[in-house]
């Protein structure tokens, strides 16, 4: 009764989905505390105070015809204007309010800006391990997701890889830094490189690729310097963001795309990117949420406490005797599978321990463990963790 | 830089988004007031005063965690079974939780039930006058649009002419009642014959046929009786439902699936919804809004206002010497052109009257006049209308 398409995505699934749905169904029988599921980047983190009382400020002061109606399609003027306006302030870049397209999500805006650009059998460069839902979003715009193979132990995309995947149908490239699911930040110099091959090969081709710079995370980093900003980096950046992360709004759908003027056919592509938010049927981002966030752009999330999780199980993890790439951002930690990713995984769950396999990632020997939880939740799990280890390492 | 696809839908546009574009524009210049807008579907009525009160309560009482985070692809079950407790209640029909997908508004929920059925090369048929995005959604998903031709002067489908269109290409059919851009609502003999025809078509080419029922306007109606509710009469029905018009929430993109277990493949095709709302980048429909419309599923847009500016406008246009339906629902009037289409729409923007016309709809030689804008606004506009009227009955 379903296409034939939806019914190959249903068979391979998301094992993400699946897992968190799965967490939910075993809380029931053995008891929320007794399950530890690691399964779903949703923030343990709540909401600053502050979208609360703007959200409320909002609904009291603004006409309701203003408030819930239709808009430009690109969003409220003031919200763009506002998001516009904070990235200058943060990155010394110019966009104005008509460089930003304001889309329900993340995933909805990379929907749009892959709508936007992609011919059918149009090849998009993906950096392995990386949000398996991306060869979705390629497929729904017709095209062809082409992968760069996971570069261990550091996951840093090796480049000369990188580059041998371009051809002359490269039409975009997408990273997401700090990265789901390594929680690897790239330097600025393996994004000035990647930028110059890009360049390059734009040439070559004589063809315009475009860089979709997928950035939840950006606000998630351990360190004291900010990530770099990937856009200050190559001219052509489509910058996919979302508010679910850094300010923990992923069930509100809201985030923008910014396109810089210096982007080729920029006028263009956002006149385009907003026709594709009409058609696709997200017509507009939510409206109350636009109005909200643009007053919540300072606001930040309470990063101490994914840093105490992270230091904690990473340390945790390591002393019983796992390998694991050290995360500067987001809130992943990626580790290496003792025995073949699938077994793992299982007697992971035999200990209520849902984790997500690398293969979701297209990096398989892997899991990935989101710890987005109660650091009370860490510390419980840590004898489990520790029996895992002591049951695969025996093995 | 962008796709060919977009450019051709780029080139094509939206009248009815231009013309709102438009509409702005001219109000700069002349004044708000001087700028008689009947482009666009936005509600003139607000939300019902329940609808702030709701979500500033959910705002109050909800941990943000679970009010902001991600819930399950379908929505929050406490949500999807108000709505179809609500839908009994009111129909008679038999939805549980499990049968509802919340989605980003209809046009959200169309493109969801679209990717869920639809390979490459089906055919969808469409009957003119129809809403024309519904072709952008259709191609979105692979599909190919079959339009019915337009049937006046009642505008009901003809029904001989609806079943010629069918093949064994044919997956699925979308009808609109109350009708965009006519304000035509089907009567149950009509949905009868309709539905009598699909099951034959269904056994005849051995292929089952989905009839998806978008229904934003159901209870925009004028008469004492409500609209008949689609799904009572064929089993296949993928309701596609939006509370932007019943509680005048566009801007928000709030709406669901209905689907019931009557229908064939009915677990695998919702099932296929949920992925389909996931993979498109919709995720969830947002959260906030859906906890707010599970309270406000008895509330009643102010029916009385529109139906004040639908007696006035229709007896003047009358008067003025137009033919035009006369709406049972919805809030548009459907006018014919007394001189080409597209001069009359330049002669009626000459007068600041911002009019789309038919072709938009798939109905060359008519306008669609969107009459939800304030009763003051249609007093205002009646003079120039009557000079427009004078103008083109004279050449």
């Amino acid at each position: 009764m379903i296409s034939e398409k939806m019914k190959k995505i249903m068979s391979s699934g998301s094992a993400i989905r699946a897992m968190f749905e799965e967490g939910k169904r075993l809380a029931a029988i053995y008891g929320k505390e007794n399950v530890y599921d690691f399964s779903l980047g949703n923030p343990s983190v709540p909401a600053p105070k502050k979208i609360g009382e703007e959200l409320k400020r909002v609904i009291d002061e603004t006409d309701p015809l203003a408030l819930h109606g239709y808009m430009t399609n690109n969003g409220f003027s003031s919200t763009r204007k506002a998001v516009a306006d904070n990235l200058n302030k943060r990155y010394g870049s110019s966009y104005g309010e008509d460089n930003i397209v304001m889309t329900v999500g993340a995933a909805g805006g990379l929907n749009v800006a892959l709508k936007a650009i992609i011919n059918e059998g149009d090849e998009v460069i993906v950096i392995a391990p990386y949000f398996g839902e991306y060869d979705n979003y390629i497929s729904n715009a017709g095209g062809v997701s082409v992968v760069v193979p996971p570069n261990p132990p550091t996951f840093l995309p090796n480049t000369e890889a990188f580059e041998k995947c371009f051809t002359p149908k490269t039409r975009a490239v997408i990273i997401n830094t700090p990265n789901n699911p390594t929680g690897v930040v790239y330097d600025e110099y393996t994004l000035k490189v990647m930028s110059k091959i890009m360049a390059r090969k734009s040439d070559e081709y004589g063809n315009t690729i475009y860089l979709i710079s997928d950035e939840p995370y950006r606000e998630l980093i351990y360190s004291d310097e900010p990530a770099p900003f990937v856009a200050n980096h190559y001219d052509n950046t489509i910058v996919g963001y979302s508010f679910s992360k850094s300010l923990s709004l992923p069930g509100e759908r809201i985030g923008y795309l910014a396109i810089s003027d210096r982007a080729e056919g920029s006028k263009e592509l956002i006149a385009a990117c907003g026709v594709a938010t009409r058609i696709l049927g997200f017509v507009n981002a939510p409206s109350l949420q636009q109005l909200a966030v643009e007053k919540c752009l300072d606001e930040k999330t309470d990063i101490e406490a994914y840093d105490k999780n992270r230091r904690l199980l990473y340390s945790a993890l390591k002393e019983y005797g796992f390998e694991c790439v050290r995360p500067d951002g987001a809130f992943y930690l990626f580790v290496k599978c003792p025995i073949e990713e699938k077994d793992f995984v299982e007697e992971a769950k035999k200990l209520n321990i849902l984790i997500v396999g690398g293969s979701s990632f297209g990096c398989e020997g892997y899991v990935r463990i989101a710890y987005c939880v109660s650091h009370d939740m860490i510390r419980s799990a840590l004898p489990a963790f520790e029996k895992l280890a002591k049951e695969v390492f025996s093995k």
